[in-house]
């Protein structure tokens, strides 16, 4: 078993209605493998330029299980920036600036090691980045995709290319209203099979998420968290998804019933994430910490 | 055990996308009783007026666990009317037309045979109303209101002093946030605990419901529905209270393993309801069909 992701590393600053964080580290590839090390092994490929903060790097390096060897730093280059500003109910962003720096530039390469992968996270990338990574992962037994609207609307032919290689898709409800005209939710899960994946992921935020799998469906709500335990929003996804394929990687299955288990770990690991800015919340989460909050999202879900 | 609501009954003429029905039977009571006849035998009060039509009688004695003797037909009086109209997601509507008739005379009184009702559905209405029943209603174990926005803003003070008085409160998650000004529903509904109840039920329409109740937390996503399946969503949260109602009554438990079964109950009754316009989704429901759909239901949602 081999857990792998390709996505970015950034630089987040990051306002909330109750506080903020200056260039702390963040992109979809940091929270991802962050959330996945709680349950094992991670390797990250990623590309960083030479204003990448050595604190960032020490961050990284304290989640002991995420495997950096493909964390490339590049001389001459800017790393990804990001910064966002939320609104007071902490649904709704928006984001300040964008400096893609790194990612303008060819994407980085699957370290020799790392060939060997077989559970496969494509983090939100132009999808003909996304597509080469995959020609550099023969052994792959489970791919899953995310992506953004900029790429359903600017890319839509390479996109849909890739979603017919892949086995699951994960995006969230408006992106899946976008790529398939269809609004609700099922539906246009359905729609999405139709082009070659075995599932498809709906995340649906403060409103969990939805399976649409050819043998089934399931649907599950977000981790019950009041107000004050809503600190940062940002990453929730990206932990959702590293906790959800560190879980298949972990049991080495995919069908419906170990998906279903895949959503709630992948649910609990996101609801640590917002209590804390960045990658803070994610500090110390490990496996008992993890069975914790499942009983307790098991006690709040389940009836007689 | 005896299970009551008060409420209204209407004539009601509903457009949808894709089709429409004309005056045909509707309000809260209505919905609420024929929903929760699937389980037993359920006592609705209300009234209605000379124009009352005789079909509609017809369809709710079909609904063989209806007990009628609490409603009043009013010479010279004209039934509640209400029209609307879905736009194309089903999840917004606009009301066509309003036509109050006997809900602005004084309400109906509780039969002397109902007065020994132990579970209460004060189904929405004004909360001086809804306060007026309660005082005919001595033996009762267990008292839910539902209210609307118009009571919130209008009717504040006495909506307050029924809250008080009651062991739970329904309502959807806008009129929670308008009441308490909190978004966050579980942090509006322990607001709501302050005001006396021992629980709060926040619905979220196609995004399930949430249970804040003083021992604990639960959360539910709605049924599965695919796009072809949502033919009429009028009436859900009123079947949904009848489903959740009726399974207290039936097992004669209020605490949180309860109330928690119930909120699935009360899911799968619902999932019926907008199967059809009107009633007519709820036509045939009985014990053993919810419990083929909580099957489902269960199936979807518990993971290992």
């Amino acid at each position: 078993m081999s857990l792998i992701v390709t996505g970015t590393l950034g630089i987040d600053s990051i306002e909330t209605p109750t506080g903020s964080a200056q260039r702390v580290p963040g992109g979809s590839a940091a929270y991802f493998s962050a959330a996945a090390s709680a349950q094992g092994p991670v390797r990250l490929v990623g590309a960083v330029g030479e204003d990448w903060p050595e604190e960032h790097r020490s961050v990284l390096s304290s989640f002991r299980e995420i495997d950096l060897a493909g964390l490339e730093q590049r001389g001459g280059s800017q790393t990804f920036a990001w910064g966002g500003r939320y609104h007071d109910n902490m649904n709704v962003r928006d984001t300040l600036f964008t400096e893609l720096g790194v990612l303008e530039e060819a994407p980085p390469s699957v370290p020799e090691s790392f060939r060997d992968s077989r559970y496969v996270f494509l983090a939100n990338s132009h999808p003909g980045v996304q597509n080469s990574f995959l020609d550099q992962l023969p052994d792959r037994a489970l791919t899953v995709l995310d992506s953004m609207d900029l790429w359903i609307e600017i890319a839509n032919a390479d996109l849909h290319a890739l979603i017919a290689r892949v086995d699951g898709v994960m995006l969230n409800d408006s992106e899946v209203q976008q790529l398939t005209g269809i609004g609700n939710p099922y539906s246009a899960g359905r729609r999405i099979l139709e082009m070659g994946p075995a599932f498809v992921i709906v995340k649906k935020g403060e409103h969990g998420a939805i399976l649409v799998h050819e043998d089934g469906v399931a649907t599950m709500p977000a981790f019950p968290v009041a107000l004050e335990g809503v600190v940062d929003p940002t990453g929730a996804g990206d932990s959702f998804a590293g906790g959800f394929m560190a879980y298949l990687n972990r049991v080495d299955r995919c069908d419906l019933e170990a998906l279903k288990s895949a959503l709630a770990w992948g649910t609990v690991t996101a609801s640590r994430t917002i209590e804390a800015f960045g990658l803070e919340g994610l500090r110390g989460l490990d496996m008992p910490a993890l069975e914790e909050r499942l009983d307790v999202f098991r006690s709040a879900t389940h009836f007689e």
